[in-house]
């Protein structure tokens, strides 16, 4: 047995659930929205937030641990962090993604290895095969889908809102805009930009509520659309968030083709998304 | 909103839970064990494994990216850790606790908001409420939690056979001990040193095989007994490894006055835990 090596690597990942579902039952009972609006104490939080005795400890300690939140003379307060991104009060809010990995996809990664063997789905599309179709017919359940997607896109929002040079173009369209957060935060930090968000008909009412909320209602409205039935909305910029990690390879090539059809001379297409460096293979043709 | 913070410490541990499950599956799956006999590509680990080629690719580069295997090539091998410690054909395998995590653990909590607000179970003891005789009744069971244990304490029996000045003392005893990682460590290191593992009845058999096989036999034997009705055994050391967390504060004052009786002047009681810090304020009368 050598020295030098030792299973905390492999015990810290394996046991990482245990942090994970510590931080979202957190955000499912409300813990940081309650301590945002000021330090708490064990007695007073377990009796606002109806925790039992046996554990109540525990749990608010672990989230010390975890950084998650701050301990001092015997009072708990939120983090710089949670106090900003996971208090429901705020704009800044991005604990929905959380929420929908707390209802929806801790169970659905408990089948992770039958996934693995069989290749088939292991969330609500199980059956019908289409996540999309599922999601988006019950009104509740695409409410709080579309606010994750707030919670994924919030770091790119940022990222792309300081970082690209936007003083050099005017209009924009993020496309499968969901709630609108990318949108909001590029509308918000640059007056000179006018935007809007493209998304199928049922996010109109969810997309316009966040908007006027964050105060953009004049430069940012909102495009009904099917990206696969219709053209793709003109604008200097488009961008496609976590969309194309969605569809397979022949979709993916569709959908960068209209982004083209769609784009003026000088325009250009921002995509961020999570795929797996070593299946991004293909090469696309640039016909500027 | 502050540019210094962002939501990437709270996404790290919230989705911490699909690091987890990937592990937890490989585990599951013998990926590391089949690595272990030499490095192999896609295609040869998922016929192995029986994986579907939906996920196989992303699944392995996922392991890559958790520093749990290398790639090279298009060669996927075990990182030295994984290879030492997730191989079951060697006596160093440590996974038995992560098969517990992914067969019995990552299920359980997923009831975490409801242990929070009730102070109830949520594992096999939901309903009887006690967690050994549930897990003893059933060999299989039982020998799976065993092992387990094996890997709670792999880590501790490396670092307490290396650090305790060991060459001072002759016998040892280790009180709840499992499997017996502790004890076979402890005497392989250790020539000089004979010992016990004590645990109840139903525990012989398994510990008398992992003993076996790890060669020391001749100088590690096993006791029977039940803590809360028995003397502890007599020994110039006497380890305590995850036994106390279990019990209130009266059983583990109890079980601590035991251990006192049964140590001889001048010997040893070592105690490795988790417990959090925040509730160990009672102190305990020390008589030698």
């Amino acid at each position: 047995m050598t020295a030098a090596v030792t299973p905390a690597n492999i015990f810290q990942i394996g046991f990482g659930f245990w942090a994970s579902k510590v931080l979202l039952s957190a955000v499912e009972l409300g813990l940081f929205t309650e301590l945002a609006k000021g330090p708490a104490d064990l007695a007073t939080l377990s009796q606002r937030l109806g925790l039992h005795e046996r554990a109540a400890r525990d749990f608010l300690d672990a989230l010390v641990a975890l950084k998650l939140l701050d301990r001092r003379d015997g009072k708990y307060s939120n983090a710089p962090d949670t106090d900003l991104f996971l208090d429901r009060a705020k704009p800044s809010y991005a604990g929905g993604l959380l929420e929908m990995a707390n209802a929806r996809l801790y169970e659905s990664w408990g089948s992770l290895t039958e996934a693995l063997k069989t290749g088939r789905n292991q969330n609500e599309a199980k059956d019908s095969g289409d996540i999309f179709a599922a999601l988006y017919a019950d009104p509740d359940q695409l409410r709080g889908f579309l606010a994750a997607m707030s919670g994924v896109s919030l770091g790119a929002a940022q990222a792309i809102t300081a970082k690209f040079p936007w003083k050099d173009y005017k209009t924009f369209a993020d496309i499968g805009a969901a709630q609108g957060m990318v949108a909001a935060t590029l509308a918000g930090a640059h007056p000179h930009l006018s935007g809007a968000g493209y998304d199928l008909p049922e996010v109109k009412p969810v997309f316009e509520e966040f908007i006027a909320k964050r105060g953009v209602s004049d430069r940012v409205k909102f495009l009904a659309g099917n990206f696969f039935m219709d053209p793709l909305p003109v604008a200097d910029v488009l961008i496609m968030g976590h969309i194309l990690h969605d569809w397979d390879l022949p979709q993916k090539c569709m959908l960068l083709e209209k982004a083209h059809a769609a784009l003026p001379k000088g325009g250009v297409l921002i995509v961020y998304e999570l795929i797996s460096l070593s299946k991004c293979f293909f090469s696309f043709p640039v016909r500027h």
